[in-house]
């Protein structure tokens, strides 16, 4: 039998503060980071995994993932494949790691990173990029993969069945469609606080250009600004193109709706992260107050618990999943089958470095097996870092197109992993000064 | 100026699980264990302070106060210490780390723990216990303390000054009590899910003739088991004697409710952790459901900001505050007044090592400035490695007795953490081949 013989972690950094990128109200200088991980067995098959931060601390996550992985050494890799709802609950469920979060934070994406190396492993195993092998995989299979508790009272195992069992019809058609035509994508990258009115208003038409459906913009830096970048892009774009805005949680909730009347005139197309992700009845409080906007979060919300109420209190109109803030595919799988119990379409949060690889799989699997819908459905994309992954993002016209590789599509190139490994790879060592200057450098 | 020069970090961890001492039905097997730091500036001055963890991940704790710590490094402890609002904001938004959490887990836990060691250095400073050294605060400093962020629906500031400026008068009188009386316990010594009936009721037997008013079960294991137990100790110690059990998150909401009904006819004083610490709607659909039945939780809860959430749902008849999980005095300041402002009584969460030594300061400072009142209101004691301290607790006829020493009752021995320090120190070399069997051993 194949036994986990290393876990390999790599601290990887992408001096992206320097230009701003990504710059929004709360994120003003992220470094695009990943607690990166390869799991390997004796045989010498090997999973990738990583979790996506914004610098500073992703080292805090290198360790954890370090720690988490003591719990695979020396097991078997075949009974970890074969049972991933195990797999999971022996890393999430850990009776003395678990008082690190309980599921959220540094730990819950320690052992998500790990999870989903067994997925990655799981997906090369059948030859499949993890969309598909998921959309493949019998309802029964995916059932006994998800972890039921503290969401049974909104989603019962019988309820998961029944909604993936409704999922096998047409399922053969829409993975053909898929596969030919992609999924609608969105793009954040005009809008970043840092950028220029002229960098924003060129960006905003390249991408309606480009053909993207709906573009985003981060506000909530100062009203006057929001107003004015809005305006902008309305009088460039019209009335009626879809832009959604973005505040990243800078607000309180009375701070939230009193803002948000005073940009429903630009009618956004969602407003995203207005205030705390972890304040449910306060997303649902601004939620009617600012009626008709639509309310999206779900980025930083760390668990499939605090979705499960986010719902349960119609707080939300948009789910917007992340790829490595929970614990891995198991709990996204959970996510999805929530939002499509509730009726609510899931947009996922994607960029930094890597999300776009990762999380378009779950909207391919959502539309394959789940929900069977793109109304209203958008992935996010922003036009970073991908030439570092095996298999970058491909969007044309607007649309993700279908990933072909086997696995979930977490692996990065060896060189970029080499040359950006924080602080001494070649990459960070040519940008030292200016890095230096940035006030980076956590030991 | 004085400028802090060292942050000196201690995985120190004590092998409690050899002795089943602190299982409950979701905890089994925890080491006891303190994820410790020692703030360290030129002129000598020194803080301390720590994060509690149940064992393996300890670790990783350490990791992120070293990573946190290295903001504070070169810094003016005066600067620091004299405006301990703004040192906290240093550290809990710091604009990279913050994507750890936000305020949340391990990275929410390891800020904290660097907040308390700059409190400490306050109340040293002032020669006070820091329960005295609060209550003694000018009410203007004491909200200049406080993070408002994502809470302010619920508590302003000048809500926080009206509740402050209230609990001045009569102060002195109640400090003078304080120091006299003291403050009412209660106990969960005797209730282990894994000790034995006769070990149940003669610990319970002596809880009672002790004089705690309160002692505590854990329950969810088993419930024919939860419902023997409750019944012995009813026979054992009459109708009346108020008993609280704690089920550490067990149970699924709709479990919970079945459950606590078959327990109701023993009229537990509360049902504790009764489901996920992070379900805010849940906990108030089960205090619907088994009400007259005291609901409460606390210990896992990660922020104000879910405190808040637990208020503003009518989940909760009893707050729980823990002294090590939120990001230190400043956000329990928040979660007091919240308390306050709801007119909830709080009962903090201790034990583990050091949770008693550290807690006891904010249910003295509660009625010497806040709520003016011990009814309803307990501190948690367990008699567990108080001898690792500087000032251990003393708890004489059920009653916490006032804590003297200047500081914030957070320093170990330093025979203590050498002896027990992880994986190398005397204790852990000599229980060496006991702890492997147990499965410890995370590197």
């Amino acid at each position: 039998m194949p036994v986990i013989s290393a876990v390999h972690t790599h601290d990887v950094r992408f001096p992206t503060s320097l230009e701003l990128d990504g710059s929004d109200a709360v994120n003003v200088d992220p470094d695009y980071s990943a607690a990166y991980v390869r799991l390997v067995a004796d045989n010498g098959e090997e999973g990738h995994g990583f979790v996506f931060t914004a610098g500073r601390g992703n080292e805090i996550v290198v360790r954890a993932i370090e720690s988490f992985g003591a719990l695979l050494l020396g097991r078997d890799l075949d009974e970890l494949v074969n049972d991933l709802g195990a797999a999971s609950r022996l890393l999430v469920h850990d009776s003395q790691l678990r008082w690190l979060g309980p599921e959220k934070g540094v730990s819950h994406m320690a052992a998500g990173a790990l999870v989903n190396t067994l997925w990655d492993i799981a997906a090369r195993r059948a030859g499949k990029p993890l969309w598909r092998y998921l959309a493949e995989l019998p309802p029964e299979e995916l059932v006994a993969a998800i972890d039921f508790t503290h969401i049974s009272d909104a989603l019962s195992p019988q309820d998961a069945l029944d909604i993936l069992s409704a999922g096998q019809e047409g399922k053969a058609e829409r993975i053909a469609s898929l596969e030919e035509a992609g999924y609608p994508a969105y793009t954040t990258s005009p809008g970043w606080l840092g950028y220029s009115d002229e960098k924003l208003l060129r960006l905003s038409r390249e991408a309606a250009d480009q053909g993207f459906p709906l573009i985003k913009l981060k506000v909530g830096g100062d009203l006057g600004d929001d107003r004015r970048r809005l305006g902008l892009v309305r009088d460039l774009l019209g009335r009626d193109f879809p832009v959604a805005i973005d505040a990243n949680q800078r607000w309180d909730v009375p701070e939230a709706v009193a803002w948000l009347r005073e940009l429903a005139e630009f009618d956004p197309y969602w407003i995203e992260e207005a205030t705390s992700t972890d304040d449910v009845l306060g997303h649902a409080r601004i939620r009617r107050e600012i009626a008709p906007m639509r309310v999206a979060t779900g980025e930083a919300v760390p668990s499939r618990i605090v979705f499960k109420q986010l719902l349960q209190a119609e707080a939300i109109d948009v789910m917007q999943i992340d790829s490595t803030r929970v614990a891995g595919v198991n709990e996204n799988l959970a996510n999805l089958l929530l939002a499509r119990k509730f009726g609510i379409p899931v947009c996922p949060h994607a960029g930094g470095v890597g999300l776009c690889e990762l999380v378009q799989h779950f909207s391919f699997f959502d539309y394959a097996a789940v929900s069977g819908s793109q109304d209203g459905r958008f992935i996010e994309y922003v036009d970073h870092l991908h030439e570092h992954f095996a298999e970058p993002v491909i969007v044309r016209a607007g649309r993700y197109l279908a990933p072909r590789k086997p696995g979930i599509g977490a692996q990065m190139l060896p060189e970029s992993i080499e040359r950006w490994t924080f602080p001494d790879g070649a990459g960070w060592v040519q940008v030292g000064d200016r890095a230096a200057v940035a006030g980076r450098g956590t030991p």
